[in-house]
């Protein structure tokens, strides 16, 4: 049984590792073989859009999922009818585009920031006279990891990002002032079966989740933040998985986006919760039972980015998982994660504070 | 960084699955490319011993390694002397010749079951009245999962085995009324440090390991047979995971074999222990700090043999993890295994007993 794979990356990666034990098989499509997934699982090399390709990754595979969001919909969409593509086109063509999908999180009374179109100098004058400053400045399509976006905290600067943006459409959002930003994440199988994990308290820095600890204990935001995910998981009659990042803000939740997939703050669950969300993925989209997803631990998941520690330098530290990708190092490319599991959250935060100090300094929790 | 492996069975699999997040590449060499590594790694295809094969393995590969412990040892020794071979090709010759484990053992002062080599019906004769009645013969080389050997409990059956055996060398040797089965498996790094997991109590049946549960809530036993390894891995200047089997007698170990290798009652450190016997192994052949082998609940794993359940039943048992090895089903082989992890070895008796019940009609833990 063989599991076709759009985008080779790490996210691929880690789930080719989460499959091969349950006796499954992958074959990937990407512009390299030199991909964190290649190097794994056999792979297709080509452009995401070459539709001969997409044919023959879908004919050679029992399910066709992808490991980022911005697979062409249209090629997905020109593939034999009999392909079964998870999760659904409809999720993945909403959340390429942050005005589809903040008009989805309102159709759904899923709180979200205040937000307009802009696609000419005209509609940048009435957004920031409806939404106000400061605000943010966004590509609608292809922004990730904070690209494709300017902060705008005057009216020159909103000159000058529309100058920069403005060749796409984009839309102009309210700066949230927000406490702390978490993120869900869920599967949800293609028998309709539900499963949520604990929510994740995340940290950002210069647009790249640094650090993601979990449990975040905050019952009321876990029960509001999994009752909006639900809502999305029906709304696409969706299977595998699907995440969404909030702000927090006076002990209520602002959806920031969706991702239709495994996502970075869900990492910890391959070795802190009873089933990664890697092979909850794969139950999910083929209709197998899903597992467990309580925490086994108090976790933390900090992102090597942009240069790779000495293996043994890390490996010194007790208990703690590495995940290098076996990518090139580069400024601001995530290379790796790695992973602690705790019996406390003292004990957790407390270990995260050093690691963090050590491995990016100038960083620290709040 | 590459590590070689010569076999590319499930343990060669489970190597290359543990390695990969540590950001290793892995090279097999085996008969097939339908092996179970040979579906997630590149491999070489061809004979065990062939001399060329080995030195193109070596070239290709910063350290070599086994999954199996039948390799030929000569082929081995003609590599070009900067090879780094790990575990040490002596431990591997020791592990490969039951005559010399015996003699290791009896030299370490680790004691072993009574013993006579036999390679005539003279000798025969004087290994059944030197040790007795019942006994076991079995062939010095190439004997696993019960194969290579029988049970004799009178002079009849003594002719009747050595009639059937005798053509290679074999030993005589008591056979052990005893009270359990537990095997030990620790690191010895190549920078000398050790690490030792908790003691694995195991289940056997014609032969085949069926089930193993861990930790075994024996304190004196765990000290005595960590105090056997530990000569064992010290003699050899070890590098790599070594196991030891014994029988328990009289709240005493008797020594029955060693395996210089991965072992399969250590599979459960996979979801089981802070790190996986895999990871360790990695971690010793390469000189890295070896990970913490504190096991993170009452553990069992157990056998899937012959036939492969449907992956849906197996998986809509809360929080069971399914490895399946991608082998095609035959009578009495390996074809996978479960791991459940427990709060309590009470909790996890009674699953397990459930699971064998289902899986393995006829088979009860005593």
């Amino acid at each position: 049984m063989s599991i076709g794979v759009v985008g080779a990356g790490q996210l691929g990666r880690m789930l080719a590792l989460a499959g091969y034990p349950l006796g499954l098989e992958f074959l990937f499509l990407d512009r390299s073989a030199e991909t964190p997934a290649g190097q794994v699982a056999p792979i297709l090399c080509g452009e995401f859009a070459d539709r001969a390709l997409l044919a023959e990754l879908a004919a050679r595979s029992q399910v066709l999922t992808f490991d980022w969001e911005n697979v062409s919909v249209e090629a997905l969409r020109a593939l034999p009818r009999r392909t079964r593509i998870r999760p659904p086109i409809a999720a993945l063509a909403t959340a390429q585009d942050r005005m589809h999908e903040k008009r989805l999180f309102e159709r759904l009374a899923i709180p979200t920031t205040r937000w307009r179109g802009v696609e000419s100098r005209a509609e940048l004058e009435r957004a920031l006279a409806a939404v106000g400053l400061p605000g943010v400045l966004k590509t609608r399509r292809l922004g990730y990891d904070g690209k494709g976006q300017a902060l705008v905290r005057s009216r020159s600067e909103a000159e000058r990002a529309f100058a920069e943006l403005g060749a796409a459409p984009l839309i102009y959002e309210e700066l949230v002032r927000f406490e702390r930003e978490v993120s869900i994440i869920g599967a949800r199988s293609t028998r309709g079966e539900l499963a949520i994990y604990p929510l994740n308290d995340n940290l950002h820095a210069r647009g790249i989740l640094r650090l993601t600890r979990a449990p975040c204990a905050a019952p009321h935001l876990q029960r509001l933040a999994a009752r909006y995910l639900k809502r999305v998981l029906t709304h696409f009659h969706y299977a595998g998985i699907l995440s969404i990042e909030f702000f927090v803000r006076g002990g209520g939740l602002i959806a920031n986006e969706m991702a239709p997939r495994v996502h970075n703050s869900g990492h910890w669950t391959i070795e802190g919760a009873a089933t990664s969300q890697f092979e909850n993925h794969l139950r999910a989209i083929l209709g197998l039972p899903l597992g467990a997803t309580r925490a086994l631990g108090h976790c933390a998941m900090l992102n090597l980015i942009g240069r790779m520690p000495a293996r043994a330098r890390l490996l010194a530290h007790r208990e703690l998982h590495l995940h290098d990708y076996g990518k090139q190092a580069r400024p601001g490319r995530k290379l790796g994660h790695i992973t602690l599991v705790e019996r406390s959250a003292r004990a957790r935060d407390a270990r995260a504070r050093r690691l963090l100090t050590e491995l990016a300094p100038g960083l620290s929790i709040p």
